[in-house]
């Protein structure tokens, strides 16, 4: 269908890869029905936003990675669509934050955990990284939920006091805050029930969120937690640049 | 996946009822790969309208149904997405105007075609409709463009002074607009390329638009062309409701 290994300087070429990596993990059984959807809306968003890194979304990226830093149980929450769009960044941060990556999604069927969780296997293998990947065998529930999507690992999602959820639901994002963690969403709607209530939310694409952490990581500049960091006013400072972007056109 | 018929009350029943028609869709083959990611892209723009018809976009259908009426030889045109969204409103709209409905499809293969095909003349035989459905045949090209997407009927899409394209691909959209016609867009994005060339432009959901068409042809209100229309000022006021909205969040 498209064609991206043809041409690494195509304006829209990272636009077809994230597309074509999102068709090989449907056909691996790794995606639900509404998440091409979901991927559609976060495209429209990222193009608001200019395809980049906005000065807002860099300074909530060091914040959510000091606080990862900091934290003594951190964990990566991995769903279907954060497999597909980003596995090797997912699985190199954690190798590098020695912290492990929990397979948790919202429409929890045993073909899809199977199929999630065989592909960041292959890929760690691929990439010879040591990192722990959770969600095979869960052994307590997050309180507020109902039903399968509850499921997670009491040494992973459970105890943990930072998680990483990059395109979390809102409803899970909201009992992951309930339990008093630091809940560090990626989503690119900055007016999503998940953004508005995260204690960091990084209004940008998930493999440039992840890249520009490995590249913190990687380049000896790791981030310190500022006290002063205020939720709100960078959420706002997006939407700002959103306007001011849309506005100009 | 979601159980559409439980509750028409539901604030996200028309939404949830979209992406089902679009699932039994890709079932039967009419969609192309990027057809759930393009509906989402819709989505978000949707959501930031309000998902409501603004004044703009009330204004612009109006205008778009007037030049329809005063066309000689108007016609619609089909893709994958409006026939699964919107296969009813479309062949009755084509029913009131006496006009042909053709498929025209970016990514044309000959099952997709028969597909989509099938599905209007179906719909058309529950509905029991007169119109003519175009696309089986075609007998001419659209000059500008290659490949068989170019592919068209000299007595639908080819010939016609005004047409209806809702979900237009931005070449195809510009190809149109070099051949002289009026071209009436429907795109729930105003800055897409589609959106900016139109003659007309209807910032809204689809289903939206041909049901606002059809209440003014059967209300007995059908509109007169505004000779002092002014796309850019309709479009810019569109924008200006889209800011409005997401700076008041």
């Amino acid at each position: 269908m498209v064609d991206v290994a043809a041409d690494p300087s195509h304006p829209r070429y990272t636009s077809l890869l994230m597309r074509h990596r999102l068709e090989e993990a449907a056909a691996k059984g790794m995606l639900a029905g509404s998440a091409m959807i979901a991927h559609g809306r976060g495209e429209a968003f990222d193009y608001l936003l200019g395809e980049r890194t906005v000065p807002a979304a860099a300074l909530a990226t060091r914040q959510a990675l000091a606080l990862l830093l900091a934290a003594e149980r951190p964990v990566l929450s991995v769903n279907g669509n954060v497999a597909a769009l980003a596995a090797d960044e997912m699985l190199r941060l954690g190798a590098a934050l020695n912290c492990p990556l929990e397979v948790n999604i919202f429409y929890r069927t045993p073909e899809r955990m199977a199929a999630i969780l065989g592909h960041l296997e292959a890929r760690k293998a691929a990439l010879g990284l040591s990192v722990d990947v959770l969600g095979h065998a869960p052994d307590a529930t997050i309180p507020g939920l109902k039903g399968p999507r509850a499921n997670c690992h009491r040494d992973g999602i459970l105890n943990s006091d930072a998680i990483l959820v990059p395109l979390e639901d809102g409803d899970r994002c909201e009992a992951l805050v309930a339990m008093g963690k630091h809940v560090l969403v990626i989503d690119l709607n900055p007016l999503s029930r998940s953004a508005l209530q995260a204690t960091v939310t990084m209004v940008d694409e998930l493999s440039r969120v992840l890249n520009n952490m490995l590249a913190m990581l990687n380049g000896g500049d790791p981030p310190s937690v500022d006290p002063a960091y205020d939720h709100q006013a960078v959420l706002d400072e997006v939407v700002q640049t959103v306007v001011n972007g849309f506005s100009a056109q």
